[in-house]
């Protein structure tokens, strides 16, 4: 047994999927959901992903040993504010958010005397949907969590969470703040700006466009389907990272422009060829 | 029966897949291949997916009824320049270039009097793959096909060329030459050049930074490992439509930048909400 009474604040894609693993191995007593959306909750039960759930966030957590707050980012500091009343000095919280830095913050300013008993933590797995009925229990086997405790951070505490995410076949990776918000601001968060411009840049021109797409588009733009709050606050929540991140590719876009537009040939081709090699070598 | 004698000049994916999948059909009496590479027509022998090479253009396309030209764009032009001396008034012509100005330029250069027997196409299909053996005879089906006849093109052979694209399968539509050209820079050119960039990008910062790549950095970065020398052909033959969309998607991208720099939440969730409802519309 992982913990007796774990809470779930927002039960979506991630936090039902997590939900599902854990339920599967039986690895709590009792798996209780929050969420301000009941008809998203109502499902949830229905799909047997928790046991029970509380649209109040105070109600939830009572007496809870484990709470992952699985919501949007920019939702997490009222939530933190909420639960530093309520919670023991035992009770661990985790989350699930894809950019660490504010979080830390969020909680820092908002747990208060708990902050040690919060885990930062991100799972790099997800797909374009979202909503209980979306998530699965197989969603984090064979994928890193990334979690990057602070000096303040109580070990026993990582432990637990630690031990939560191998139980469900995750891989746990430990790395520092800044570090981790580089790191998702390259490969995931640069990659969805990217696809949501380039999905407003040709409706613009003509939605009807979109019929003559392959299967590289429909690969390429599936993550422009992603949810907009969600990329909203991450957006915002990462936006230093973010920013860098996008003056690189920018720079890269500009030398790629330049060479078409004067038609180097050996500069082109050694563009596509490092890419090439980069990701044949990397992803495959 | 499509045509006696078949000619395909570039046993490639695509040239790989259109034998494959006319001679699961029986549709001609002989595919003969026609490459550079020995080893790669011997693979092609081999597996099936034609009954005899030549290296030799000239021999290739004697007495053939029907050929099909499927090499990187920027090697058409020497090709039409020798077959244009050894074929009949009624051979049959047609390529697979996914730019069409260019070629017909090519075509009507080098073609000389056998220009009318031309038919321009593009079936809208492929992988990030290369090489005969990963060629395979359903790799039209469902899929479009894109024609651009000009006014000085042989109905007839137009009629041949579509007739043999639906037998494998593909939906033909015929399209003007521009239309062609700008509707493949968006859905195609485009997000090509948007992940060689992207890929580059993360791989200058730290090449170690793939490990973290999820399912979505995955997809949006697989045509990145597309021909190099294909993409070197496409971007120098469509150079005009990809420069434009070029400047429209980074148009888009700096307006996305500023929002985020400014912290404009209602812009950013507007750009974000734009392309997902573009998206499920039209690729669901």
């Amino acid at each position: 047994m992982l913990v007796k009474r774990l809470t779930i604040i927002g039960v979506g894609l991630i936090g039902g999927s997590i939900a599902r693993a854990l339920k599967r191995i039986n690895a709590c007593d009792e798996i209780i959901g929050c969420g301000r959306n009941v008809a998203n909750l109502e499902t949830a039960i229905e799909l047997g992903v928790i046991d029970k759930y509380e649209t109040q966030i105070d109600r939830a957590v009572a007496n809870s040993d484990l709470i992952i707050v699985a919501v949007p980012l920019r939702s997490i500091a009222g939530i933190f504010k909420t639960i530093s009343k309520e919670i023991s000095p035992d009770t661990i919280i985790t989350d699930v958010g894809s950019a660490k830095a504010s979080v830390i913050a969020d909680a820092k300013q908002y747990l208060g005397q708990h902050f040690p008993q919060f885990v930062p933590g991100h799972p790099i797995a997800g797909t374009e949907k979202s909503g209980v009925a979306a998530s699965f229990a197989e969603l984090f086997e064979d994928h890193k969590v990334i979690l990057t405790p602070v000096a303040e951070t109580n070990p026993a505490a990582v432990e637990t969470v630690t031990l939560m995410w191998q139980k469900i076949g995750a891989t746990v990776v430990k790395m520092s703040v800044a570090q981790h918000d580089e790191i998702l601001a390259a490969t995931s968060h640069l990659p969805h700006l990217l696809a949501y411009s380039l999905v407003n840049t040709l409706n613009q021109m003509n939605p009807e466009i979109f019929e003559f797409a392959a299967g590289g588009f429909r690969d390429f733009t599936r993550i422009a389907s992603s949810d907009p709050t969600m990329w909203h606050d991450i957006s915002l929540s990462n936006r230093d990272a973010i920013l860098k991140m996008l003056g690189l590719f920018r720079n890269q876009l500009d030398d790629l422009t330049k060479a078409i537009q004067q038609g180097d040939s050996s500069e082109i081709k050694d563009i596509f060829s490092r890419a090439k090699i980069a990701r044949d070598q990397s992803l495959c």
